[in-house]
């Protein structure tokens, strides 16, 4: 009963096959090879954007950081939501790259930006002024930290507003795949027709071992982020076996069916938790994260019985009275199965 | 034919299996799981070094300035060969991670540091003087930029030079498993017995598909090193297929047998070479390198015919006369062939 | 009329004296000087603190950023309140001179930090967790930037949270001879009695053209600030100029009185505003600072006649009704005169 | 008899008068003020450059730094003769305020960069290949650090080597005005018009207690470099008492008069020196600075005797034995008087 974090999961055979693949014979290094051209085409196809370059790190903490660091000078500032995983889960990633620049904390219900709360902290930026950090940039979270999702047109008024300040948007997409599959639209739809500059487009969270890639659909930029990602080690020299990995993850559309599977099975844990009173789900789900509150006493239960998650925030802790409610945050992947969910309810039941 | 690096070669069939085993079920993430902690205690054993810490990361670049930062503040000098990959194909990744500490060139023979010249470098740096950034790090190459080995005595005697000057030793070892076994010593003589305080030890140019482990054999910096490795955002959540890759590597030896194949390669083209009078070896041959001065015209023939390799140093160039000697640098691999050894032979042989 | 910032006056003519005499001969360079010498002593002697080291540079950006940076890895948060002149008011300087810690703004009354606020900050910040930037110093303002000013007490007890959590004081006292001589108790009372480890003594803001002294009250981190204000061009050739003018300033006792008069031209100023309904002063004032609104309508009338301010916070407009309260910031200086207030209060009279 | 810098210097008292005259009132900060606004002018004017961005710092390291950072990414390059004052007397200023830029040090006869020298350098830069630091900019040293002076036409022929290769040309001026005087040509000949970009002009080694003018010839980076100056803490907000001492100084040509006469005094010096057989200078004289080879025994004798001066490089030694001849660095300033020489020579006589 894993519910930690979908990164606790393996990855399905298809990868391990994708692998196999590209592993006959020599090629050349650091991205130039023709698994890396299949999978750029592949991903400008699949976006509807043919000047989009694309960039294969091993880490979700690096393709943010790269991404941030590649429209962000260090006297620049970065507006994200306060619970963004760039502002307290990355060690401060963001700032190392990017020489120094400010993460400016902004608060909005369900972890989202408004326009609103966004309008009004670039309103109150310092624009302009030598004494303030320059705004820079908007990074965005979908799924958001607390597992909601922006609708389309959520991220599209959201995007228009830091466009309006002329500020381009990242979106921090580690779990694209769950938000695309719930959203229901198409990946153009939910990035850069959105209004969104450069993309995270997260794997590793979905079925591969530490692939994520950055999609820059406006390749501006795309030198500069070269020279950061060797400089940042993060250019592999068998860049095939990043590159095949995804390959293979898009391959008959295997990437939406895992991301559908995780999303079905929040769902089906979220209906078992809605059958119990004292059980509340505290954000609407957007994909394949729930966060519930919980007596203390289930969360003794559960985890005696061997079930794995966080509770949430990070500093909640179960030193408090049995009745009392605390968070737990549960979040599936590609391969929880409906065991799992069943045992998971089964033991809560009868702590309940 | 290829002979560009040895990071263009794939992994051997035990590599693809290892990552296998390791698929099943969910692990903790970030490295908490049972396959890194075999790795760990598997090369603290290796290295006879069982306070030994050991960190995965997914490129040599990584590797090296991950270590060279947790050992050097932003005002120290790093005091290296010129030639040193971390001085001249890292892109400034020393710099970066280290926020901007100065690496100090110093000249020797045969991309070797001798204790003469980082006695005289040392003694010339300034140490204790505000104006000048101070003395920090030696960090050498083994086997070096230009194929050649350190000796056992040779490397014990440039860390006596570095530790009475107070500093410590790093070891850049993306081909450490090459130089040790033809050195023909273990590893615990050829790194801290010699005076080796963290080792860069590469797997990604002996077989694997991007591991590298940073060993710290004397611990005190290994908390700071793992804040720098996830703000570098080079922890990766999934370490299992890390870890996993080296502990298949380790298996029954297989790296050292990898890394005899290769050298062995390198001996059988450096006989071969050594026949035609118009093919000059450069350096001492340490494990799986060449460095040859051929005519421009035989440059030509190989190409034509296929050979994969760069000339040398990297601007160096084929429009010259076609009896002018130009370098080529050749490196074999764990999967060089004696088929592509007399192949390349026969060509050139056919042009001189 | 000049109430924009006590940054806008000049200096007294002990100043330039001071100057004159330091002018005679050549003396040694970068601080090793008698007037130096002199000028640490005496600073060691008014804080009782026999073992200080001191270090002079010639802006409060600089004395912060190198004292913070000297107690904060990269990977360090910084807690200081959301309105500190160090958070949102030197376009990042702390960020750069720490290579890319973080400042983690905490809220609180009056723009002071309390003890409670501090501790549920330090509780949650994830101390021991590698994916979180790690606590590594408090830095307190007093004056504060809303010109209120910590007691003796509020002082201890806010610097024994830090302490409590093993976390250094840094104190930004930008304007401490306001808030020393407010408060009636003496410097050592004032700073490391009460728990400051490192303090940014200003003396640009109270008639110094540009000198800032770093008290180091624990002089382990000495050596390294000396190398960091070298690094970072702050160590002036000629020190002995900055040195002499605060020497200068000193003498006598001038600095008190200097702060004393700017405090004292601020309680008239006060006095005089609450003679009017329609001004409403807004914090507690805590040396020579006033933050009053007003209606929008006397602000235009007090601009027209040459009063020189700002409104606060930096965002605010006059771009309202005439009768909406903005506020203004004042800020009173040596130099500001009785005349200057008078006047200021005679045009507010007639507008209101 | 102080020969070690001419930062020992005191300065003329034209320079305190200036200051006095600037200290009337109120002014506004940061340099938005008269004294400031006419100091531009009087650059731009001197300069020949009704374009050009004037902005001041306190020390030339600071000006070095911020402009070579302006102009230099993190991942950038900068040309510099090995000896530069950049790469060994600024503990690593530039790599801090561009974030990790690289030094490439070039070597050159009698301190100077040749066109071959740096036309070779650039050549095999690594431009394009993202393994390598990308060439970003030539930094030229004038007075170099051996006391040598570029002609006009070698100034034109290095910075048309940069241009040629896409490079800006920075220009590190501290002695300026004592190259200047020596060359007799006017500022705009020996700066923009023979292809300097950015120039540190320098104001404290020529009679001012901190000032250096950093002139921007293209102000494209205006602003980036004064969000640079700010985030650094080289923004002065009582700006005036900069400008005030720097318009004093080119008051009636006196900085070229204090020039001159330095220069004069190394002249007398250097005719005394040739007197004597034993006395060997090193380098051609370009201004106010001699490097003299004597035999150990007569330096001790002048340092018995008082004379303060720097053996040159940093790591000579007087442990040698007495007839061996060390180096010796003259610096002569705007106050070295005809007496300081004769007595220096009159010891040196005697002890030869």
């Amino acid at each position: 009963m894993f519910f930690a974090s979908d990164n606790t999961s393996g990855v399905p055979a298809q990868i391990l096959e994708g692998l196999s693949r590209a592993n006959d014979d020599f090629v050349a290094g650091y991205g130039n090879d023709p698994v890396n051209l299949a999978l750029r085409d592949r991903i400008r196809a699949l976006f509807d954007a043919p000047e989009a370059e694309v960039f294969l790190v091993a880490t979700g903490s690096a393709a943010n950081a790269l991404a941030i660091a590649s429209y962000c000078p260090p006297w620049g500032a970065v507006f994200c939501h306060e619970l963004a995983h760039i502002n307290v889960d990355e060690c401060g990633a963001p700032e190392f790259f990017s020489n120094g620049a400010k993460l400016v904390p902004v608060a909005g219900a369900q972890a989202k930006l408004t326009p609103q709360a966004l309008e009004q902290a670039l309103t109150r930026a310092g624009k302009g002024g030598v004494h303030q950090v320059q705004p820079a940039l908007v990074s965005l979270t979908n799924l958001s930290e607390c597992g909601t999702r922006y609708t389309v047109d959520e991220l599209r008024a959201v995007c228009a507003v830091a466009h309006a300040h002329g500020l381009p948007v990242h979106l921090d997409g580690a779990r694209f795949a769950n938000a695309l599959v719930a959203e229901g639209c198409s990946p153009a739809e939910y990035s850069w027709q959105a209004g969104v500059d450069v993309l995270s487009l997260g794997g590793t969270k979905n079925g591969l071992m530490g692939v994520e890639a950055v999609v820059m659909f406006d390749p501006a930029q795309a030198w500069e982020f070269q020279l950061r990602r060797k400089r940042g080690g993060h250019l592999l020299s068998k860049n095939r076996y990043l590159a095949a990995q995804m390959l293979a993850w898009l391959d008959d559309d295997l990437w939406l069916a895992l991301a559908r599977h995780a999303n079905q099975m929040a769902a089906q844990l979220q209906d078992g938790l809605n059958q119990h009173k004292d059980a509340r789900i505290l954000f609407e789900r957007g994909g394949n994260m729930l966060f519930v509150d919980l007596p203390r006493s289930c969360h003794r239960a559960l985890q005696d019985a061997g079930a794995k998650y966080y509770l949430w925030p990070d500093h909640a802790s179960l030193d408090c009275p049995p009745d009392m409610a605390v968070t737990g945050r549960l979040v599936t992947s590609w391969c929880t199965t409906d065991a799992h969910i069943k045992e998971f309810l089964r033991i809560l039941g009868a702590a309940l």
